[in-house]
């Protein structure tokens, strides 16, 4: 499995989205989340990296992607592939959030 | 300034806080937060970075933060000087949500 820098000279779009899921159901949210990513999000032009975070609680799902810029994104939403497995994750979450940022520090230990 | 590499192997716990705030405060609240963070938090045990994100649209800005461990950040919270940069930030926002999580899967481009 691949690992994933952040460094805030990389100029990517950081794509947080919080799901929010009932407990039991966050196994299956992540593997749709994780499906459609390698089926579908990984190939497409400027996507950088996805990562899958479960809460402790288990009442939510964070997917931290990176994309090389904006209209990459545009263009992944403006695909109705990618559409189809977004919809799939609506269905099992009961809400979610997705934020465009930009990175603007890291710190490390001092 | 450092990089921070995420690694579902590493096992650390993933704070991830999103600050909901004025877009013409957003600048501020980041700023309060990288002093918090050089001055507090990363001379902390088990600190491990912490990632500062201001969104697009300028309404919220988010914290990605690695810790080594639970007890680590409760350690980190029962520190009254800890506590002193939290209330600073909350001063500013107009609401924010701190998630625990752990990385499960990190995918790369196919």
């Amino acid at each position: 499995m691949p690992v994933t820098i952040l460094d805030p000279h990389a100029g990517y779009v950081v794509l947080i989205n919080t799901f929010t899921v009932e407990p039991d159901r966050a196994d299956e949210l992540m593997a749709v989340l994780s499906r459609a990513t390698e089926q579908g999000m990984s190939a497409q032009p400027g996507f950088v990296s996805a990562n899958l975070h479960v809460s402790v609680d288990r009442k939510h799902v964070a997917n931290y992607a990176q994309w090389r810029s904006q209209p990459d994104i545009d263009a992944m939403m403006a695909n109705p592939e990618a559409r189809v497995h977004m919809v799939e994750a609506a269905k099992i979450a009961t809400s979610f959030e997705p934020i465009y940022y930009a990175l603007q520090e890291t710190h490390g230990p001092s």
